[in-house]
């Protein structure tokens, strides 16, 4: 048998080569069912270079990253990061300046709260090529997923999107405004502050029996919806050990839960 | 050569043979660049009997519709339609009793502003089984396309989504609560009623310099964004002959828009 040369060796590349086309693709992940990625999110993660993702990123979609790829965690847990916003930063674009296609992946969509554009703001001013691709926000995956329309001819002209975390325990919100559009009320990251949440919103003015939901896991294969009033929220989500992350959904549109979902339980007597 | 029987005549279905598994999938169809359908999506209208669609689907997404399925156009455009909805209800029905997988494509999400709630209520109540497959909504695909973050920590901690759409020339909306809110507004199907919108917005305490977008054809070849503030909104979608489908994007966050989008038009100074 004759000797070869090793082929593989002479044509690799050195490490962190400075290649020419280094950039960034800060990419929405959708809410953790594989098929909700976008194909153009699916093309990105199979031929990029570099994955940097967080905590909400379903082990299912971090299964179609491809082999060569080099996977950074970065975390995030209720505020609590493997590496701080600026470190995560760093990352990008040192990666990217070494020539490298760098995918920052999230769960949702990037530009609802996502921090997507402090991370585009921050990559420009360096003059780093970015693009955000768009993901399946969390709030229309988990609607989908419980049969509950965000919008409907009947009960809802408008939906509002808020956070419902907070550092010193409480969202920074207009409560009487929020209850003055009744309309749809949809929380993000709402576990920890649901009481406090629809306690406040009741206070102003809401009805403590206007049906709320529950998503938690939405779209994945645990995914879990309980159907409460506003009045029993948090008594519900301690009852059913919902620890997040999770989604509420508070308004009139509720009542069209049990039309679809299969996986739904019944907290409290919605009218 | 030898005469074989015509095997596919032999093998053909009858016109709407009475198969055991007609359902319906309502699936959204993205904001028109083919590469944000989900996966899902994709694999649904390559693998279906009958594809029933909209005016708000892009002709890109239409172009990856199997070749063996029926394509029925029910059109919509300022809430006129080729078919009236009991119309479009009925063949959802009829098809997916005949034993075909009928998916009823709908531009953006199915279950923000698509009236998707009404067609599954109907098709659950004749028994009919039915799924709803999410899809980037106008306003995260629009948001990602013009760079402009829907939330920000300096900026907007919510968002709120409305229809511009209005029977009587203006929509019927709690304009001093929107205000009141001080965060992003989208405004869906509203470049026929942006003036009255922006005047009421004001009228209730928004400051006219706040910064507006109207994004044309969002994700598409022939986007077209227009950066104006809101005292100006109207005139700006004259002068650049914005006729939709367009969604509006009103608040502070547009301000971020020229961080990224290289189509931007200016139309005022934003400060």
């Amino acid at each position: 048998m004759t000797h070869l040369p090793n082929l593989i060796s002479l044509l690799d590349y050195p490490p962190l080569p400075v290649r020419r086309h280094g950039r960034v693709s800060i990419v929405g992940a959708g809410p953790g069912d594989p098929e909700l990625l976008t194909v153009k999110a699916l093309r990105l993660v199979q031929e990029a270079d570099v994955v940097i993702y967080d905590k909400l990123v379903g082990s299912a979609v971090l299964g179609l990253i491809g082999p060569r790829a080099e996977r950074i965690y970065v975390g995030k847990s209720r505020g609590r990061h493997v590496l701080s916003q600026s470190s995560i930063n760093d990352l990008m674009a040192t990666r990217a300046r070494a020539g490298r296609h760098v995918i920052r992946l999230k769960g949702g969509d990037p530009f609802l709260f996502g921090r997507g554009g402090e991370e585009v703001e921050y990559l420009r001013a360096l003059g780093i090529s970015v693009e955000v691709v768009p993901g399946i926000s969390s709030a229309n995956g988990c609607a989908a997923a419980a049969g509950i329309p965000l919008t409907h001819r009947d009960d809802a002209q408008a939906v509002t999107f808020v956070t419902g975390h907070a550092k010193d325990g409480e969202p920074d919100l207009d409560w009487a405004a929020l209850v003055a559009l009744r309309q749809t009320l949809v929380v993000f990251m709402g576990v920890a502050t649901a009481g406090r949440i629809a306690g406040r919103l009741i206070e102003h003015g809401l009805d403590p029996s206007t049906p709320a939901a529950v998503i938690e896991n939405g779209t994945r294969p645990d995914q879990k919806v309980v159907i409460a009033v506003a009045g029993s929220l948090a008594t519900a989500i301690g009852d059913h050990g919902i620890t997040g992350p999770a989604l509420l959904i508070i308004g009139d549109v509720v009542r069209h839960a049990d039309v679809l979902a299969e996986t739904v339980v019944r907290a409290a007597a919605v009218a």
